[in-house]
């Protein structure tokens, strides 16, 4: 594994590996790698010939409030995994690599950022679409992976793709679950145990929503409100969210159809979870 | 010659140049090419295995009380002018092509657009740099072609180019003139033949600041007045500015070094000229 550190040597690096035909699968991180990254790393690892893997935390994707001076950061590991994981080059640039100067142009998300986690973040999509712009033009990917639970981010880089034409396949991985369903986060293990217990009842409720959907629901607020219930009534968690929209447009709909998400956060003593299930509905 | 009308043809065409290893010259316009796009095809053709010329009159980059309904099209006249220049691919798409739906991101340009020409267009630059986005996306190209003549615009998409670290080359061509230093421009026919005799001291003006400069002159306000006399006391054309930046930041410098522009344009009867010089200073 070859570490990378300035953007030159990068772009040098990518374009040997496109003149020779391989395909790049690159997996963009902010590090402190955890089981979901390792998910992305590995199917990037199986469609691809080469793999990049970048670290940057990303300044421009933190408000002023934000915790971007105490984000959690530890190379050193994140390097040792990497390279168990048969990554190809590891990017990790610094602060003053990507932005040596006050940018002359950024990028502005004009939809999808208003709702869910987004509605209290922001300019924190715009930070992101700005820095994964960067990041396509230096690594110039065949596919970029990305894991679906943060399906707005997905959804605004998705816009973003689409919408700047740019020529890199993305690749949205599934949720990784523990074996009782609940998703699999570094945050999970800040649960109480009853509160560990308890919260399995957020997968539940998004497939009991399904089912009602194969059954035939359609109307947004009934499902909404069936999963508030069982979230309610089987857990001591606070309800953040519960919100169903189309995807990745992430726009409100009463009557459902097409690619929906339902997306939901519950807070719990110490930790807030946050889960979401896509489901396409064919008439 | 090929005519590509749609993105995803020639994404593909572009990804079989590339993985032959060819390089790319590609001189993005809005059409009706006069000689200056035919210098910009001449140099990609000098430099580059393979050259893409692409017409699309932009929409985003025309203000709502300006004339994009009315810009010039002349497709027949373009297509035999490229062929007769040995454009490879001519990229010819409409705009429900290019913006199929309202876009959920768009480049926001946050500086060099409040001076000159672009102070009296608002969001004229957004325009330029969203659109720019999208075709180097959509051409990947080794070098990028544009004309010096429009300065503001090569410095934003230098700015694209530097901040997003787009894997191209920016080529900015000098400005073709007449035999008497007059820039070339289709809008010279609209000039009464006494006022195309005065239009000479425009270039005149700017070559009479650079020999101060020469000589020592570093205030930015001497020399402006300079040209301002100088055109005010051989021509009666009417000066919109004259005015000096830092290149290509375009930043008000009142002593002047490193690199700089001397921009200015002037209203004749019928017609409104423009023209610059870039020049370096050393210490």
């Amino acid at each position: 594994m070859k570490v990378v550190t300035t953007i030159k040597e990068m772009q040098a690096e990518m374009l040997v590996q496109k003149k020779q035909g391989k395909s790049i699968g690159f997996v963009p991180t902010m590090g402190f790698l955890h089981e979901g990254h390792l998910t992305l790393i590995n199917r990037a690892r199986q469609e691809n010939d080469i793999v990049v893997l970048s670290i940057f935390v990303n300044p421009l994707q933190f408000g002023p409030k934000e915790d971007f001076s105490t984000y959690p950061r530890d190379f050193e590991r994140d390097r040792a995994l990497a390279e168990s994981e048969d990554v190809d080059f590891l990017f990790f640039p610094s602060v003053a690599e990507m932005y040596p100067h006050p940018s002359s142009v950024k990028v502005v998300v004009q939809d999808r950022t208003d709702v869910l986690c987004g509605k209290s973040r922001p300019g924190h999509f715009d930070g992101v679409a700005t820095v994964i712009t960067k990041l396509f033009n230096i690594v110039m990917p065949t596919r970029a992976y990305f894991g679906i639970k943060d399906a707005q981010q997905v959804a605004v880089i998705e816009g973003l793709v689409t919408d700047f034409n740019f020529p890199v396949q993305l690749i949205a991985v599934d949720i990784v679950r523990e074996n009782d369903g609940l998703a699999k986060s570094s945050r999970n293990v800040n649960l109480f145990p009853d509160e560990r217990q308890q919260a399995t009842i957020l997968y539940k409720s998004l497939l009991a929503a399904k089912d009602a959907i194969t059954q035939g629901e359609r109307n947004s607020f009934t499902l909404i409100h069936l999963i508030k219930e069982m979230i309610t009534s089987e857990s001591d968690g606070e309800i953040d969210y519960v919100e169903i929209f189309s995807y990745p447009e992430l726009i409100t709909m009463e009557e459902l159809n097409g690619r929906i998400i339902i997306a939901l956060a519950v807070k719990f003593t110490k930790v807030r979870l946050i889960d979401n299930l896509i489901i396409d509905i064919e008439e």
